[in-house]
């Protein structure tokens, strides 16, 4: 496993923007209780910002645990844009529901129970992916879901470098899985893709027209 | 000095996207010969992609050394949009224009010739900010352009961790620099500000309204 960001310059970063919200701060006491990965902070901040720079009416997150990124995208679109939220387990449904709700932004988001690549299928015309599911998924994830997306779409990936195993070419099947994916969306020539090296690996991919 | 990007992602990194443009290609030779200090491919990469995503009409850079930032802000924007290229050496300038005359792209670029931070005063309505000054001028370059962006405007600060410097808190006037502006821009409420420490860290601020 490759380190790939030195821990003095999160803990820099993180003094520089301290985050005064509850429901960040409760969201993030939770995960580290429960071990549950989420993105990280900054990266929930890098989410922030492209949603904001990209201004999507409809943004689908394939795979949100109980809805720590779901909370950055909800931030960052319009009053009159839509989070899709999609996770198999009802508990981190409910959990999110009641969050949102007490925050007044329930309105923007839309609660699926079910396997995120079913739930996906639902949906066309979308401005903002984002995949976070099983590593294996990945390549199937972004087959299913690329003839749905919208002009000028931006996909954003979590886990592109796979605690760094990716470049180590290790041969389990999720390292696999992700390696598969980045070569797929490089390959593309309709889309411009690059992977950030934060935290886990943020793969970024904007398509052309 | 603390290493931002562990070697093994970065190779990992540059070999799923190699560029072709031969331009690309001789402006990162160059720079190796000159050992001339140009934000990396990589970093470029990211550029491109937030410039498609945040459409500019006007894009400053202040600071554009031989042109290597400009090139990727110049093949992002619309045919309708110009970059500003600022650099003190005519040297330099002069390098850009033969490469962007080449390539087609000199419509869309205006060199100057100058103090960045007193070409930068010629500019208004900005869309997209790029600053790459000497590090102790940075927070003067943030309060010169500040009242000269548009709405919803991008800035984008190279060398916001200054090779790590500003995490372990050293004490040169470069580092202070860094350190201060990244403070200031930090507490401005007005602006959405976070850090990625890519290469030697890139500062991005989205401006609210």
């Amino acid at each position: 496993m490759i380190a790939i960001t030195d821990p003095r310059i999160e803990e820099y970063l993180m003094r520089l923007a301290p985050e005064e919200d509850p429901y960040v701060q409760e969201m993030e006491q939770l995960a580290r209780e429960r071990r549950f990965p989420i993105v990280d902070r900054l990266v929930g901040r890098l989410l922030y910002l492209l949603t904001r720079l990209r201004q999507p009416q409809l943004v689908v997150e394939l795979g949100s645990g109980f809805g720590y990124s779901t909370w950055w995208f909800a931030r960052a679109i319009s009053i009159t844009g839509k989070v899709v939220m999609t996770d198999h387990d009802q508990e981190n449904i409910d959990y999110a529901r009641r969050i949102f709700q007490e925050t007044g932004l329930a309105d923007r988001i839309e609660f699926r129970v079910g396997n995120a690549l079913t739930i996906g299928r639902d949906y066309d015309n979308i401005d903002l992916l984002f995949i976070d599911v099983d590593k294996q998924d990945y390549r199937q994830a972004a087959e299913i879901m690329l003839p749905r997306l919208a002009k000028n779409a931006l996909i954003i990936a979590d886990n592109a470098l796979w605690y760094g195993r990716v470049a180590e070419g290790n041969d389990d099947p999720e390292t696999r899985g992700i390696a598969e994916f980045n070569r797929f969306m490089f390959a593309r020539r309709d889309f411009f893709t690059t992977i950030l090296p934060l935290r886990d690996g943020v793969l970024l991919s904007y398509k052309y027209g």
